[in-house]
């Protein structure tokens, strides 16, 4: 599978046609973004995945109508954490511990790196999340390219009202974007043919 | 090639060898950020490329003395805008004529969607076109696993001293992370062969 080739194939799909995704490329899909690096390893974001019709129209409405909502097979939400508490880290820790059979004493000065972070206010933690959710964002959309899978990244909606609808709050989660899966509709979609937009190499690139 | 065998190949390799990355390996993962996806397609940040040794040198200093910087073969800096301007806009919009062909004029209702954005402050803006180079720099991550090419994302530095360093600030441009492409030292890394510490997939995803 040639990466380049796919990333020109794949498009911010405006339309879909409602066909179901293998449940494999979802399976593959979501476990490449359960491997995205984040910094410190922390995974501070959690995607929900919705395949519910009667939870899909009400997002629908909460995000400009925008008909991939509902054509797509799947609507991935990606939550980041609003603010990083101890517990949290303190459960990190003992992931890593029980996955590398180490004991977390041996983890105090891995530890220290995040007390800064904790003592942050929560508009800085949940910057820092929300970049962190946006690099399996990223992996994300690689991945469905790869599958042959179309996928719309989508910012066009009302955070609260999707924090709320989704029970994210209570969660410690905010919202930050929505990746839709599924398949174009090439009937429908009059982007299907239009031709890609992006700066130059030399225009995004500097070298040094 | 098998997208999550190279994802799990792949970690956050804490010392690299200094070999050179093949210039076409380069190219490929750069050409991968390039063709990354962004909101609006709009494209508001930058890669700045570097391999120029003294450079590195002066970065290494500002980012915790991290060996990566020096010991990589190619140092990606990626910078955010800091504020988006209603000539950036025009020069998108005339981006996107140019390539499909068409009239500006056809783009009105389009270039209207950046009103708000153009009118948001710079901390509105910043956080926006930051978290747009995040996709990007998940896709540079995944594109470099692919091409068994070692990564390293890095967001310890000073952001102050690296955009003085680079002349980002007179560029509308702020550091936002770095990514290190080379070669794991595996005599010296002692993370090279650690097991991946990843919440599961349960923890990660909600399934509605």
């Amino acid at each position: 599978m040639n990466l380049i080739k796919q990333l020109n194939w794949r498009y911010a799909t405006k339309r879909m046609n409602g066909t179901k995704v293998p449940q494999e490329k979802v399976d593959r899909i979501l476990e490449a973004i359960r491997l995205a690096p984040t910094s410190f390893g922390l995974q501070a974001f959690k995607v929900i995945v919705i395949e519910n019709e009667a939870l899909r129209e009400q997002i629908f409405n909460g995000a400009c109508q925008q008909p991939q909502i509902k054509e797509a097979s799947h609507v991935l939400v990606f939550a980041a954490n609003k603010k990083v508490s101890q517990v949290q880290v303190d459960e990190y820790m003992q992931l890593i511990a029980s996955t590398r059979s180490i004991s977390v004493d041996n983890l105090s000065g891995f530890r220290a790196a995040f007390d800064g972070i904790v003592a942050g206010t929560s508009e800085q933690n949940y910057a820092w999340c929300a970049r962190q959710a946006y690099i399996a964002f990223g992996v994300g959309i690689t991945a469905a390219a790869l599958e042959e899978v179309d996928a719309t990244p989508m910012e066009g909606f009302s955070v609260d009202a999707l924090d709320k609808l989704l029970k994210l709050e209570e969660q410690n989660l905010s919202a930050v974007t929505i990746l839709t899966l599924g398949y174009r509709d090439e009937a429908n979609d009059q982007l299907v043919n239009a031709k890609k937009v992006r700066k130059n190499k030399e225009s995004l690139s500097e070298f040094k």
